[in-house]
């Protein structure tokens, strides 16, 4: 069965990944096209001619539309059928499938499900995205070899942080410490504090910390595959609450997981900080050193996919730190079920909520 | 189920690519041995020894005979067993399949079906293969990964030369020229004219032309998989009629493709020319000419091959220039009935018939 | 159906393959971590964390212990689990099999099926492997694209040395020479001699003979998987018996087989001989005779595995000098349906047995 939920607004790609030639993604198992059309908007279309099936991204543009390279059929950015060499009459089936897209904050999102739950209103947002006061970096994507389910999961589960990235994100001092997870609206948020110890490698690279810091991680997984991480330190001396991140270090990290298909995700990241707002040389530091945690990550999850994959005599085991996991993949069962049997009093689909 | 006719004679090789060694060729998803007698002649063996399986071209040569590489079974070029290493009794079961070979115009046709059925008359023949004012000239082979149907079915589609060789085989003037196909006997014939319009790519470097010229394009698309196209130019002002196409610059291109199986085709491909008959460096320029087609078409194929494997989720459409690939698919699918379910009032198996 | 005869004895490494870093094998079909504690002990654990399935040689030492890269979790290593981070309670679920390991003669013996019937008493052994009159030295490690069946059977075929092994092994003096097939025991014994003719290469080079020798094969494959291919030539003049060949030149040649899956096979090979024991250099020729011969027989083997996937029209046929591996084919058949059927008045599992 399926692991892949339809009726979610996806990263396709950021935004400079998109221009006005002809390229191929591959989203939820579907092959998709991407371009700009002059007025700099993005079409996307499913990626192959109704006819003898050639992608269309081998073929070239005419204009807005797109002509297929094998027998000159023309679509519209729309998906509607504009000439078919040879005959006049066009039927509305010599379509192709169109799919909703919507660009934000250099972000190019898609729906890949039912259109008819489309809502602009789902599409992820958090205010420090528009916000002066905070400086928003695009980093990369990564390409993993892993199901979406583990990617995801990785990151509402602050527990692995002190085993996977010891030097980067985490260290042992907070091997032991317990974590909280909440469920709010359609996210879940797994959290803990790590009071009076070393800071980790990266905020002594970045905050500058000497002593010993206040040290925290949220992370919140909105589903099906979108993670905030709030991460950050203070130094001890300043004594912060709870709910005064904002007095320390702060940075979200920020995961927008696509499926390509049931074995290899898309991970794109980007952050947004508090500090060093206008410094440009911190964002490639920054990027640096999350990319090298990232590396970590994915030799771990590549290596658990592959094992997943073998012959299995047992059932793996949970434990207390899995909470978030287990809230996560219970959730998705629902989401999939739900979309599996087209559950027609079904609530609306995930959306974003953030409180911060 | 399989595409594949078994019935017909295939181009196992050309007559250059067999000579006294033993080699390896795929044919229909079966190991074939080529190799040839002392006398000269061609033997064809399925290539796996009945013992231990062993490919027998990982054998050696005893005369006439095979050797298999591993306990020295050895066979005759008709697939009999002459020796069993360490038993005198040689039981009629330790034989290899044969296959029926012909060797014509240093073209090596093979039979990979009911031997009882091999009829020889059957193997393709057109006139100018054997007429000292016509020059044969044969060109390479295209590996393609592509079910062979695919393939086929693109040399009876004029339509496509537009959109995917505007530079060599076709430009815009015929895009939306009409295509005729007819049914003669058992091949399916697709066609059409192009009139006082400027000379194609292929035309110009090689016929010489400046002014607009008459462009034909036929189609003869012999069951199972071998294609004749007679195409050709001549300046308007020669006023050409249909039926004397010998007065203009007239080449035959000749597609011999053999399924490796359901996802390979080998691609055969040889020229017939009424011009520059003893001119040995045109048949190097036009060689060079068609490879550059062929590789657009390569790129096509090998795409629709792979979008066609993927998930499917609607019927692609068929229109109106899609006559002679419709005919073409009806037709196979006929062929294939009859063989799989060994109708034995079956008229007898695809012959070709020429008609100039 | 497996192939695979899971309660036996397998060579999982030479001991020189193992040391204190957490190393991977695959055994089997399982993945198998082996390591050395600190007493210089192996352990070998299922090489798979029970939480999230992570290898765990993608985990670190600490001590004996073993500590997933993901989590945390921690192992004994006798499986046991002894930390989880995040959590007090252990249940005794949290644990990763083990197998067990005995280690003799610089070889690491796994027994990877039912633990209560694993006897030491059932390891291979043979006299001169202790013998200060001979001289034992490990040879290396073939990785084969075959089925194990394969490789094993190629072990009790004197046979294929005439074909396969032209100028190492055997020479067409043998060609035609009778093979005797005994069973003794668990083992499996076809044995041919081959009097006053031309010294095979390996003798050549190595004995030294110039004039013709009495020459001798006897390939003893114990059940699943282990072959002692006992080989030498004598000067015809000394006259030897056949249970006299300790008097001529005498190598045994080990072969420890164990399946990595249906496909694969690691075949640890070493050799014993009477001559030149105190002869480093003499070990080194040897081995380079021996992989010239094996990397002959690999091309073979996985040639034939190749083949026996592709599809079948026809049973193969089985001829006089097959009996040792029809005889080993029946008896694994027999294992295999002793340990599919669970058979609780079965026999003990298959020993060896040794009689010179």
């Amino acid at each position: 069965m399926t692991t892949l939920v339809r009726n979610a607004w996806y990263v396709a790609a950021w935004s400079s990944e998109v221009d006005d030639t002809l390229r191929r993604f591959e989203i939820l198992g579907e092959p998709v096209l991407l371009y700009r059309r002059i007025d700099g908007s993005v079409a996307a279309l499913h990626d192959r001619c109704p006819h003898r099936q050639l992608p269309l991204s081998m073929g070239k543009r005419i204009g807005d539309r797109v002509q297929c390279g094998y027998h000159g059929l023309t679509f519209d950015s729309d998906g509607s059928c504009t000439r078919i060499p040879g005959q006049d009459k066009i039927p509305p089936s010599a379509c192709v499938a169109s799919f909703p897209i919507v660009e934000r904050h250099d972000i190019v999102w898609i729906w890949m499900g039912d259109k008819a739950r489309a809502d602009e209103a789902d599409i992820f947002y958090m205010p420090q995205m528009s916000d002066p006061a905070w400086h928003a970096h695009q980093g990369g994507a990564l390409h993993i070899a892993s199901n979406y389910l583990n990617v995801a999961e990785n990151l509402v589960d602050p527990a692995h942080v002190s085993f996977v990235h010891p030097t980067t994100l985490g260290n042992s001092a907070s091997e032991n410490v317990p974590v909280h997870v909440v469920t709010e609206g359609r996210a879940i948020t797994a959290w803990r504090w790590i009071r009076d110890a070393e800071p980790v490698g990266f905020f002594k690279a970045f905050g500058g910390f000497e002593g010993n810091v206040d040290r925290w991680h949220y992370y919140h997984l909105h589903l099906p595959s979108l993670a905030v991480i709030d991460f950050g330190s203070a130094a001890v001396e300043d004594r912060i609450a709870e709910d005064e991140r904002d007095r320390g270090n702060r940075v979200f990290a920020l995961h927008f997981m696509t499926p390509v298909d049931e074995n290899r995700t898309v991970d794109r990241w980007m952050h947004l900080r508090n500090t060093a707002v206008d410094d440009a040389e911190a964002s490639a530091r920054i990027d640096a050193l999350l990319q090298k945690a990232f590396a970590e990550d994915v030799a771990i999850l590549e290596a658990v996919h592959a094992e997943e994959r073998r012959p299995q005599h047992r059932r793996p085991i949970r434990i207390a730190i899995d909470r978030g996991p287990m809230v996560y993949r219970k959730r998705i069962g629902e989401l999939l079920e739900r979309e599996r049997t087209e559950d027609i009093s079904a609530e609306p689909t995930p959306a974003f909520v953030y409180h911060d």
